[in-house]
């Protein structure tokens, strides 16, 4: 594998100091892109496009051709594990993602397990030809649904507002909760390692929809399977170390907890003050976010505001990857992206001068 | 007036020591209950019952005959306001409120004026009307929307789960979104000391989108406005002081600063731990919260041992209210409610003696 030219993520994501502060966006190769929409017209459906290595490698790098972005992210779908395990992914027509095979009963939780990652090798197959596409220009980073995110959907069967039917089983059948956590863990750690071996340079867990627990559920029902993912995680491949970073939307509360699960990094969303998070949390983990993509439907002048005041309120520390707080919306003008993802280099590289 | 028989919620309100832990539920008059289908169907529409004092003096009281609840609240809709503005609230078939004239432009938001009270007095009559008919029984609440909650609607037309055009707005034209808070701040100030007039025993401000917001563009377009509301409202009529309830659903990372807002108690959901948020305010102001409404579609044992988990994580301090953490579920057996509702008073009871 040639050199990594750009290690700002990484050196980041280690809390070492970076001439500015690196930039990556969540959901950065998506339908804002005509270019994405066109690759997905050409694939026939998101399905055969997150199949393919060539098309997943061709959608990962479209971001990176036009904008400064400091990593780039496999291009893939977090519900990939629970669709190896037999639930049959769908997308329905302008619809989000369904399961054919939610799981409706005991008896279907308790016949999950672990699936063979061969049914993976569709993943670790873009992996490795993205980083090869990548050509060492900038990192490339793996990534998993967090379990307890991906047992929403498996309960429920696609999404929800509520996940009413998954909090009732959590609830009433704590014990079928927690099987359907453990062998998901397991399988996420499966799948996150053999990304890493494949040539991920970083891996970070979604958890979606653990902001939708009480404090106690969260840290019994999400954050501990995500600890346990992180301690069954390679530290060290092919010599390099592989920074992991945790996402909880609507998690700041749990700041704390969250740092201390093993990660790197914790991601934020928006409705965190990112300067308390970095005195909450100190040296212990890097922060990544955590600008509202709301804001990117705005005015440009707007957009490089908010970016300048996340730059100014985490301050001069190193540890700093500059994110959006959740995913990239589909009507994002694509040159609002560069307005932004340019002002943070502009304004981080002169609070560093 | 008769005097009133059970002060333990306005007691608990004034952190004063009380025999058990008061309680009420967000939306305890509503759909799970078939006496209040039966209600509303003779009404003919959600807005037809809203509007006729008989009929919201009816379904407020049903919850207390069938629960033993410490407060009643006033059956209403938070959008009561922007309607007596001219924004012509209506309720399509099995959807959300929408407005036939959302505010779409500039000269419509210069155009918006503090409405006439006069146009509410159907809300004001109801108030009267259920104090009479609560005959001292419980204390009544009266309520409104937040401010920004308020705008969401006012701009967006309908609820959204973004509410994307109202965010645009807010970062576009920062001026317009505060001359519409404005307005509408000094509205629902109004409104809520009309309300205490007419007999309402507190006052609870619902900030149902606030949690929307970045931790700056709460502070300045939703807190803001709700602190300017409390320092307007009537302190003492007839001889009571009138304790004043701020919720803002996902606010629990600005715990602080809502406390420092100039209410009495703030409004928990349930992904706060409501002993960590006591240690975090102490005695500047009493806690409501923060049962998790999924928690009432599971099982009685379930229900009961987050009740009781609860009741402990606050401990032995005056200042609770036992509620939920945001509105009860249509799908709610009313049993479950029963069951929920009596085990508060058993376990506060017991943790007392």
């Amino acid at each position: 594998m040639p050199a990594l030219q750009n290690d700002t993520f990484l050196r980041a994501l280690a809390r070492q100091p970076t001439p500015y502060t690196p930039v990556w966006l969540m959901r950065q190769a998506g339908r804002y892109l005509p270019e994405y929409t066109a690759t997905r017209q050409r694939a026939g459906s998101f399905l055969a496009l997150a199949h393919s290595p060539d098309l997943a490698t061709e959608v990962t790098l479209q971001p990176l051709q036009r904008y400064a972005l400091d990593a780039a992210i496999l291009f893939s779908d977090i519900l990939t594990v629970p669709d190896a395990m037999g639930l049959g992914l769908y997308f329905a027509d302008g619809e989000g993602p369904r399961f054919r095979h939610p799981l409706r009963d005991e008896a279907a939780i308790a016949a999950l397990v672990v699936p063979d990652m061969s049914k993976l090798r569709y993943v670790f197959d873009a992996v490795a030809q993205i980083r090869g596409a990548l050509g060492g220009s900038v990192p490339l980073i793996g990534f998993s649904g967090s379990p307890f995110t991906l047992a929403c959907y498996m309960i429920e069967g696609q999404g929800s507002d509520s996940f009413a039917t998954a909090k009732k089983l959590l609830y009433s059948r704590p014990d079928l909760m927690h099987h359907l956590l453990d062998v998901t863990a397991s399988a996420v750690t499966s799948y996150l390692n053999e990304q890493i071996r494949a040539g991920a340079q970083a891996v970070m867990v979604f958890d979606t929809w653990g902001g939708l627990l009480s404090d106690a559920a969260y840290k019994t029902f999400s954050l501990a399977y995500m600890a346990r993912i992180m301690s069954g995680l390679i530290r060290e491949c092919d010599g390099r170390t592989v920074p992991r970073i945790v996402f909880t939307k609507g998690g700041g509360q749990w700041l704390e907890s969250i740092a201390g699960c093993g990660c790197d990094a914790v991601g934020l969303d928006w409705t965190t003050d990112i300067g308390a998070a970095r005195e909450r949390v100190g040296h212990q983990v890097a922060l990544q976010g955590n600008f509202d993509p709301a804001i990117l439907m705005s005015t440009p002048a707007a957009i490089a505001a908010e970016a300048a005041r996340i730059i100014a309120a985490y301050g001069p520390h190193p540890g700093h990857v500059f994110n959006l707080g959740h995913g990239i919306w589909q009507q994002t003008p694509p040159e609002h992206v560069r307005i932004l993802v340019d002002k943070v280099r502009e304004c981080s590289s002169s609070s560093r001068s």
